[in-house]
């Protein structure tokens, strides 16, 4: 009953958090120090994959697969949603856990792509190589000329010519395309502008070094530029590759991108969860150890009122994250529609708001680097946009909420 | 797995839905002209003991009553919090039904209190009536001349005399007490000023027509005088009842009134769900079926977004209620002590926003009282005070989360 | 400069506090326990009367007047907008006080409609009994079956019938209809369906007692009936008027109703300043002089930084209406028209922000007629309705504001 | 009447609007091109003081400097506060516009500290080149290892030492610290740890290159280095300076940091009104331009109500920094104490929240830097904790607010 953890979960929680405290805490400053005397952020430090080793000798790898479907056995067992969920959360807490657990986005999202929607020689070429942390990839989807909320809007041009597809035009946000071990990228461009806007768009697989694909420049996010992975303004000029490349086929690249997303954002605010958790961890003990006007911060004012409101919206996302995992898990995305919305707008606020209380008790180091804070807030502010904007988001849980209200024919001319 | 209710819970669950709308929905107009017709709110309605006979019929009564502890087995199985959440969920989307149901405050509270405190005698005399739908209670703690969020402010005074005990003071929001058949108070009352500041107080058993006890007035909450029960202002002059009327022991309120408020919180939050639940439904209801601009009003401007974030505040609101109820089947209050404030910071509070938004849509309509709305605001916002104000709350929530974090020491001094 | 009074204003504005003290604030409780007494609150006490003729002796009279346009000099000199804001403050703290000094609205609203639109002859039938105090009238708009925030909604019909004028439907929220003194509806029928959507009603001048005008029923603002004034619910069948009762002519229904309403919405605005400046003295005086947990209650957890905000909030709202007044005195409610709305959006909200901290702090005194805080809320709330709701007013700001960027056309299809 | 500017400054508002056009937004992309190929942000562009030279020979140079009060009368005869607000208004709406006006803080601050405090010796050194933009300057007050938010906190000590002084300590946010033309430090030590908590403390003019003077690294605000000028956490050991260089005298540092921070707290706020408009410019721009689900983004759900809130939010902060300006210079410091703390608190919350939906409206480019959005935002965001974060600013209104209410001595013990 509850959200109580399997079993297996239980272990594997245990484990993840052990790896945490022992391996990946100490790591941290370990890895700023050798960034700030490298002098290049863009350049990945060897310490992150000897973590990477250790903890795929741990059995800490790869956790975010989901449960094997048919056909997908020998990619191994996986946990279902729920079961992940407080694995995620914790790994959530670190900037390089996900990394590390080989878990991190894009390329978790881009692998169960693979997964779920690549032929065999498409895994075996790209699947594999991500599975066992050997390349990275990335997304390639946002368009900066248009507003690419409405994912219709997409002008990239994926034009199919024989036995190769060309592709043309201009990605931005690319995640992760700044990484020496990028290798694929998955580009989604318009077939056929005459289908129904739903069955226009085809999703590729490109090799990072095709001829064509230019890296523009990387986009800072709120000032950050996440080094080493960075997020990049990519154009692609009359890149020519095998239709053997365009994933299940011309124009699914709809139903593709719907179901990489679901999990996805559901993998985000599992791990929002986490940082919150760890921003109000920081705000008691700065509170508790800090003292102005002769009391802890945490005495003074509201500030207990506001500690308490952090504990509140935390335990009723957490609960929501988990409820939806639940859902994913016994209805399926279609069953699960709403609550990942619901999660989507409700996740990242919460967390923002949660990072912008920690960042006020902890006055001017809130704001710099000393603390995870300000990296921290970005995560938040950024996944109120990323995977789609708070207010598509509203929208679809609106839609749902008034379909058995407006008649069909309503709400088609009103959408 | 989740918070799914048992199979015991689910056929209840089905009934109480079934009651609601063959019996309890339809009877609630025919009541309303009544009570107008009768031109005295505060004199009872038959119907109400006619639905209350066909819901103790139905065996749709008393299902509030908590799991049966060693030396309650009489008293019938109960239910785990758990599985009644979602029934006083049900209760809550209409006025009448707790009472109907026989689940209504504060005679619940007053019935576990008997249950978990009274002795035989004392459940014999004032439990079983009480069970039974043949009495009603008031509970009479706050006082007006101090600020009652504190418990320990209460003046009024219980002074064991030989057999007796000697009540004097004045209480206010005494809930239920305007009711003809109340014939129980649950008084509090100092006792000894000297103990510890959590051993001072005594709660005796008065009959509501002990010499000495007398209604002052009845008050209006936000102008709402919730006849026929009524809040009401008592005054208690030399008030003498047998000390065989006290329960457990002198200086025993404290525990007494956190074992009552506990589980009272509790019931007032898993019915504000369906209240709010109920809020929604009549803005959906409306914002679709009126028109302004030429547009169904749920079109216009920001409506789809609020009613997205009333769906997820439900939710979120909806499963830290549940897992409040589960750490209270599982761990007992104790366990529960931080989520059971939690929830009464964020539901009542949830519950007025998701109203205040359904009278937005209502137009003037939703101010009057064509439509639950004024009444289930004034609900809600009466909760933001009644068994402990938010700030108290968001207090404990706090106090719980600061305790590992500050010293004893000086947790104490700041407290 | 700044928004100092001028001489005048500042003379009047010390005349209207002093009369605040001396005369209004001793005659509450002794109204209020002369309803009591009375047992009907629909009968109007004397004690207002002689009130009345108390600020009439003192000079402190219709001081909404606005200056005198030419043509009007007859009805005096009036304020400016900006000497007025102040005056209009200080009656919104008590709740006789504008009927005292025959400022309430809706007769205010209705004498600037006579004393713009009205001939010499409909002035001089009901202007002027009305600003003698003599009669009072209500505003017959809003209609029970349509969104009415869409004024061009509007169903009940004025259609003219040889020297006639023909009135048929039904009217709500015809505020001041209970009183036995009024005697004069300002009616808005559907004239001509088929004209621009802005000219197809009609204002009509209709006297209360005229044949075929019945008052339904008198309807509680979320549980108040603001008695002895009242909002009614008012069917036409069949009311037949001359048309020299027609303001301005047919179809000119929304000319006087924007005329009508700017002021009025600004009244308010002024008078809901008041309102929060005396709920924040409320407060501040229960927060001073109760104690809980050792302390006096402004000190326990966020009540000082909410004390502050109510502050920030109430300061900044009422420099916006300052503003609004001045634009409407220097450029006309042409050059005030997005003022206008924002502050009917923005200090209803500030006023019931400010209200409901105030009851708070009060506990549940706060929520009882105790204390004039659960009344104040009501009005404040009611005024998120009445006039516009918040959501139209926000959409003429935005409109406003947008009227640059998008081209007519664009603002013409979405509007 | 109302806030018009005077001739004078409506004059230098026209000029500065102009200069804004003509020759700042056309310098910017240039200025950002020359840092991009330079590869050194901390390099200070030539294009700056050929804007400085621009600026100064159009008469707009030093705009900033308050009224002359009497002995300043060389340092020319400045604005008053209520017409230098809408001309540091103007200013906000760039990030360099302030640094060409030579109105940018720390040094306006600076100045202001020499022109009130400084000796005529002191003024010649200092002053004069600040004034004539050919140094530049930083303030250490705030230190790390103590919360700073209680300046009496401050640990670093200045200890006279017959004809020196000297300064022992570390300081952090010293802003401007990182420009090659900074040459004065204004810090503030410990004196007399036995005096009076608010006559402890000593503030001392120190050159820039005295030996013992280090800068120890330049901290990000929520990731931007804010360069050339940067914020520095700086080392003082062992550092002599002569007891001239003490401003006023041992111990006078706080009425200093008062005098110093009014001002500066104003001028802030004045500025992040120009930063809010200039986001809703930009919101409106990006939302009438770009087109999701086939309409114009503004028409989209919630965003015109959002837009109208921006609207309404600006207007009110604005007027109620026009209101502190007005009292400031009508009431002096003493008489615009809560003013100065309500702006504080309610103008960068205001900013941030307007950005923060400007942000949302561009999508993915308003987290870029290709606006200037998420620069504003953390201009905005940092002025919630410098020069005193909201918490201590709340106190102060208040404080204020509760004088009348509570007993001096209640309110001493309560502080």
């Amino acid at each position: 009953m509850g959200f109580e953890p399997s079993d297996r979960a239980q272990d594997l929680i245990g484990r993840v958090q052990s790896f945490l405290r022992t391996e990946i805490e100490p790591a941290e400053p370990e890895l700023h120090s050798a960034i700030r005397a490298s002098g290049d952020p863009w350049q990945p430090q060897p310490i992150m994959k000897d973590l990477q080793a250790k903890a795929r000798e741990a059995g800490l790898w790869n956790l975010f697969l989901p449960l094997a479907e048919p056909g997908n056995e020998q990619y191994g067992e996986g946990l279902s949603n729920l079961d992940y969920a407080p694995i995620a959360e914790l790994t959530g807490r670190s900037f390089i856990a996900p990394y590390v657990f080989n878990c991190n986005a894009p390329d978790t999202g881009n692998m169960e792509v693979l997964l779920r929607y690549g032929n065999d020689e498409q895994r075996k070429r790209w699947l594999e190589p991500l599975l066992d942390g050997t390349i990275r990839s990335a997304f390639c989807m946002t368009e900066p000329d248009v507003a690419s909320s409405d994912a219709t809007n997409m002008e990239a041009t994926a034009v199919v010519d024989g036995d190769d597809v060309v592709l043309n035009g201009r990605k931005w946000w690319s995640t992760g395309v700044g990484h020496p071990d990028c290798r694929l990228l998955i580009f989604m461009g318009l077939t056929d502008p005459e289908a129904h806007r739903y069955a226009r768009h085809t999703m590729v697989l490109v090799p990072r070094d095709a001829p064509g694909v230019k890296v523009e420049r990387l986009l800072p996010t709120m000032s950050r530029y996440d080094e080493p992975y960075g997020h990049g303004e990519v154009s692609f000029t009359e890149v020519r590759v095998p239709t053997a490349n365009i994933l299940v086929g011309p124009g699914r690249a709809f139903e593709i991108a719907q179901g990489r997303l679901g999990p996805g954002r559901v993998h985000h605010c599992m791990r929002l969860i986490g940082l919150a958790e760890k921003a109000l961890e920081l705000a008691l003990q700065r509170g508790t150890s800090r003292t102005a006007f002769g009391k802890p911060l945490v005495n003074l004012g509201g500030n207990r009122e506001r500690i308490a409101e952090a504990r509140i919206a935390i335990n009723q996302a957490r609960l929501l994250v988990l409820q939806t995992a639940y859902l994913l898990d016994t209805q399926g995305l279609a069953g699960a529609l709403s609550e990942v919305s619901q999660i989507k707008v409700a996740v990242p606020r919460m967390a923002q708001d949660v990072v912008d209380m920690a960042i006020q008790l902890h006055g001017g180091g809130g704001l710099s680097d000393d603390f995870p804070l300000a990296a921290a807030w970005t995560s938040a502010r950024a996944l109120r946009l990323a995977d789609g904007p708070d207010e598509v988001h509203r929208g679809v849980v609106a839609r749902i909420e008034l379909a058995s209200y407006l008649s069909a024919a309503v709400a088609q001319e009103t959408k």
